[in-house]
């Protein structure tokens, strides 16, 4: 760490209704927090910008508590340790964990979520971390993927989707992607190997659905929760599983909103609907991260990053998500 | 069989849109078909009235093919065999199955769903029939009920729900049941067990329910998929259960209902959601039956039945049971 270094912050300073926008953060500087004993000081190099950030700063009920009001955002990081007071991390390991929209962060080691290397410092925020284990572990614990079955995946050319659609395919299934515009779609057929993609902005989702799935959907892969899921459900097929990732179509739950009735079809098709949160699954990260790795050393599992540049792409960088302006994973790099 | 038996059938004469009326059936007399090689003909003693029947005539999609027009009415009934030309199944034999709402029904031995005897002809058709056997099934499959966790029922004192409750609470839960009305919130926690009972009609269910359940709902058995699952739906605890065992709240599904999406839910709280059909669990009926006979001899299972006296019943019976006017478990007796 250069003596004198400074750390320049991005905090949240109002708390939004809906999905925070650039005014909703504030960049502020200043000094590097020397470690207390235990302590490392890490130099981020990327920066995660998540759906589920929207969660993380609204003061309703959620995974876990809000973002205080003057606190800086909270977020997954890759970076380096550039100064340590744990024998068990060394200057110059790098690590993925808990450490903020910020470029250096002086913390405890249990924000560490895992150990990287440089080369994969950057797929750690992605493919191999939140993105890739949420698809694998969510996929494979909820829904069990069986050869010949077909799976529906909503923000299929996403950074959980496009991963969910082709380690559905990896597990023989067929898969069939809903996304929206041409460009998406044709990254779901030629980059993500999708059997098929429905347009949701131009297509009649439901009519497709039926169409493609002529026996039924085995597996909804569902990140959207809105009128993308209204289309799909009344095509599942007996015994169908419904794995609940996210609620992308909303940007708020006050007033909570309305949509047609799940029970019935649920009941009729026998079908189970479940929500995932990986960090209910800490502990398999590490076998998940490992097969991620050997699909993509093995040419089988691909991703796209849309890369912001410095800091100062972070207060907009989440509005931009919900405005779908993002091709894959959005990562803010640093250095 | 008496020679020249006369057979009163209840035969289907209109569609309805929403749950069969008195006028939607006719009773017609004809003579007992003599069976054919491999037939019995079964003399009914009681016949079912279910609200499963609503789906069963409506002809959407469903668990089975819609009951056609002039068809005899389809119903679980229990009776005893009166004439054989199988030689698995003997004349004085006590069967329940799917004999329809008539006197007598001669039919092939696979509409048997099993062998039943005097003394238990009419728990067959309920505690030891469809209804419980649904109960400890659905409860014990999907929901997993671990002790000293909380249930919530609705329909709390009918015929699955109430055996719900008391199966719950033999396995060591809480049991919170929300029914309709003071005399079913008594039977409720004096003839049922349930550690307390919401009054859906005098009480707000969801302030009841957060007040009854502090550490949230761990499993909801649901029968309704209306208001009263809305109440309970924000309570859910961490990896809750949400049994969908039937949607009597609504009558049609034309217009398809709506309500507060689920999904958010779900998400939060890691919970499941399922639907249960008991044609799919066949296998294990034996072994329900075995249980559920085992704790009505402990004196830890108890049942009611509301019985209505002969075949002129029928065609109200089901119109009835959505009016709400049974207390337990509706059985047509006709001898």
């Amino acid at each position: 760490m250069k003596p004198d270094a400074i750390n320049r912050r991005v905090l949240l300073v109002n708390r939004p209704a809906g999905v925070a926008q650039a005014h909703d953060f504030a960049i502020d500087h200043s000094t590097v927090l020397e470690p207390a004993p235990g302590e490392i000081v890490v130099r981020n190099h990327y920066l995660s910008v998540d759906p589920a950030m929207r969660g993380w700063i609204a003061d309703t009920g959620n995974y876990s508590a809000p973002v205080a009001i003057g606190e800086v955002m909270r977020s997954l990081c890759s970076g380096q340790i550039v100064a340590s007071c744990n024998p068990a991390y060394a200057v110059g390991e790098y690590v993925t964990g808990w450490f903020g929209w910020q470029d250096y962060a002086t913390v405890s080691i249990d924000r560490i979520v895992q150990r990287t290397s440089a080369a994969e410092a950057k797929m750690a925020l992605g493919i191999l971390g939140l993105n890739g284990t949420t698809a694998l572990l969510a996929l494979t614990t909820i829904a069990e993927p069986k050869p010949g079955q077909t799976v529906v995946v909503s923000t299929a050319a996403g950074a959980v989707g496009s991963a969910v659609g082709q380690i559905a395919r990896i597990h023989g299934c067929r898969t069939i992607g809903i996304t929206g515009g041409p460009a998406k779609v044709r990254d779901c057929v030629e980059l993500f190997g999708y059997d098929a993609a429905i347009d949701y902005r131009a297509e009649d989702v439901g009519a497709r659905a039926a169409e493609l799935c002529p026996d039924g959907i085995d597996i909804y892969f569902d990140n959207t929760a809105g009128a993308i899921s209204d289309a799909v459900m009344p095509h599942l097929a007996q015994k169908a599983r419904v794995v609940v990732c996210g609620t992308a179509s909303y940007d708020r739950w006050e007033p909570w909103p309305e949509g047609p009735r799940v029970e019935r079809h649920l009941l009729v098709k026998r079908a189970r609907m479940e929500g995932f949160v990986l960090f209910d699954h800490m502990d398999r990260l590490e076998e998940a991260v490992g097969a991620l790795r050997g699909w993509i050393a093995e040419g089988r599992l691909t991703f796209q990053e849309d890369l912001l540049s410095g800091i100062e792409a972070c207060p907009d960088a989440l509005a931009g998500l919900y405005r779908g302006e993002n091709r894959g994973k959005r990562i803010v790099q640093l250095i």
